[in-house]
């Protein structure tokens, strides 16, 4: 599959566009760890909001779907309103749908929007924002900076 | 007080440093957020440890001492055994102190290690591993590279 790299700088100018994008105001970011974390470090910075709060997923194998999410590390949100969740990119949409559903179902009284980097138009989800379709593999900086060679 | 820009190439440079450094095998890595998430994710991808979780901090005035340090959104460590703490800075150190009070505290069988990419001589409590010494103000990228003209 065609590969993309994607820099810090790339990431920076997306950001910039991901905010001029985002018209809602919201007091919490949830990061879906690890894709969401250094967007939501730039936001949390950007927009002074300090409750930023890491989530987890993981895909295993079910008997009956090819694969499923599980969501753990879910943050205590007993005084959030408007929360938004952010991660790299929504492919497949599955665990964004999943991560909704438990979020929604524990906190029904809370308001969840979703920003991402990319998108696949075959996700089962759209994010409310996002800045950029993904047509390609993506090789984000953060996970192959550390091993390229300079 | 003298500033200095620390741009994502010196974060990147310092991480691959730091990486040298640590000579400890960890399941486990908590950010202190925000300041460690964006150093937490890519540890999290260079070893392969999806198991990041945020914890947060807030610093509040106390009638006896001059500020204190709340430590909020504590994660689930029942599976963890050796704990990465990692931050930016341990300046004062009394944000470090107060969040492995708490994480001994509720998680006595665990073992917790902090790194992180500055370090204050002056601060109550060292890392175990650091990259530089902090001697003036730090301008990170994550802070301020959304507001820079370019």
């Amino acid at each position: 599959m065609e590969k993309r790299y994607y820099s810090y700088e790339d990431f920076l100018a997306d950001t910039k566009r991901l905010i001029q994008k985002i018209d809602w105001e919201f007091d919490t970011i949830i990061p879906i760890a690890r894709g969401g974390l250094s967007l939501a470090h730039l936001l949390g910075e950007y927009y002074n909001i300090r409750e930023v709060y890491s989530i987890n997923t993981i895909g295993y194998d079910d008997t009956l779907k090819l694969e499923s999410v599980k969501v753990f590390n879910i943050p205590d949100l007993g005084k959030a309103k408007n929360v938004l969740i952010v991660d790299d990119i929504v492919d497949s949409g599955d665990t964004m749908v999943e991560v909704l559903k438990v979020l929604r179902h524990r906190y029904p009284d809370v308001a969840f929007k979703v920003a991402s980097l990319f998108y696949k138009k075959s996700a089962k989800r759209a994010p409310d924002w996002y800045v950029q379709e993904a047509d390609c593999w993506i090789d984000f900086f953060w996970s192959v900076d550390l091993n390229r060679k300079k």
